[in-house]
């Protein structure tokens, strides 16, 4: 049983959230919701699926959660221009607990300069991101380089939950 | 008197196409809607705006045209995973004739390997990604840079268009 935090804003990529959410909490684990505000409601682009923050990401702590779960979507571009995103998501990285990043999850870690050197996949439209960030881009279902699990989109999810589920 | 094109598909930042184009259309310019299908309409992410394409970018040759506009919002991440708008944004640069690339925009220049070694700006979540491409970020409302001509987004329009308007 993990405690998972989940790095999410609005319009994200509904299925990269709940596929993956519905999966964890099967299998008997804890969901944190972490986002900009403490409170709020954030929805995803293309159902509206609604995601109400648990905890600022202001004052989220590393050391609290076992692994995180960054959906894509548009998400991850807005949560980018947020510095404690970034902090955290780097200390996540950082803390060598897992990461399950899909879709544009890899922008924030990117600005987060986190990736430099790792074999990394994700969405199509940020490839030659992946690569001048100085990552390995492998375009794969899913690609696991030490605790940075990475997928490239919506079509990955299956493989995607099933390494995710294997490192918790 | 120029034949604009205006790059642009699902999603773009209303404002960022529509002052634009009226300040060029009221100056007697000419507008070219071009996006990745023709006779489609496309919407502004925020207000709705529809915009109806003209010609398939696949179609589209650089030298129809004096001048590129690529307006911003979620357009320029979905325009960089086709082949032929790379290929079309890739050629305009190269071209000498002048680009207005403002917010997302330089995602596009990004993919299409063509921003190293200029001075751009961009709107603030994609900073890392043009310092990675090997580009010089300046935190200005316009920069211009030969034929290339940026802004950060919305807040920066006048600048950006009256700077738009001197290079047609």
């Amino acid at each position: 049983m993990s405690k998972i935090a989940v790095l999410i804003t609005d319009d994200f990529e509904d299925v990269e959230y709940t596929d993956p959410a519905n999966a964890f909490l099967e299998k008997g684990n804890e969901l944190f919701h972490i986002g900009l505000e403490a409170g709020k409601t954030v929805k995803g682009k293309r159902q509206g699926v609604e995601v109400t923050i648990d905890q600022a990401v202001k004052e989220a702590e590393v050391t609290r959660y076992d692994a995180l779960l960054i959906p894509g979507g548009y998400s991850p571009d807005q949560l980018r221009v947020d510095p404690d995103a970034v902090r955290f998501a780097k200390e996540f990285v950082e803390s060598g607990k897992p990461i399950f990043a899909i879709c544009h999850a890899p922008q924030l870690l990117i600005t987060a300069q986190v990736i430099q050197g790792r074999r990394i996949t994700g969405w199509k439209s940020i490839v030659q991101d992946i690569k001048n960030a100085g990552a390995e881009f492998e375009d794969r279902e899913v690609v696991e380089d030490g605790n940075l699990i990475s997928s490239r989109g919506p079509q990955d999810l299956p493989a995607f939950i099933e390494a995710s589920l294997r490192h918790l």
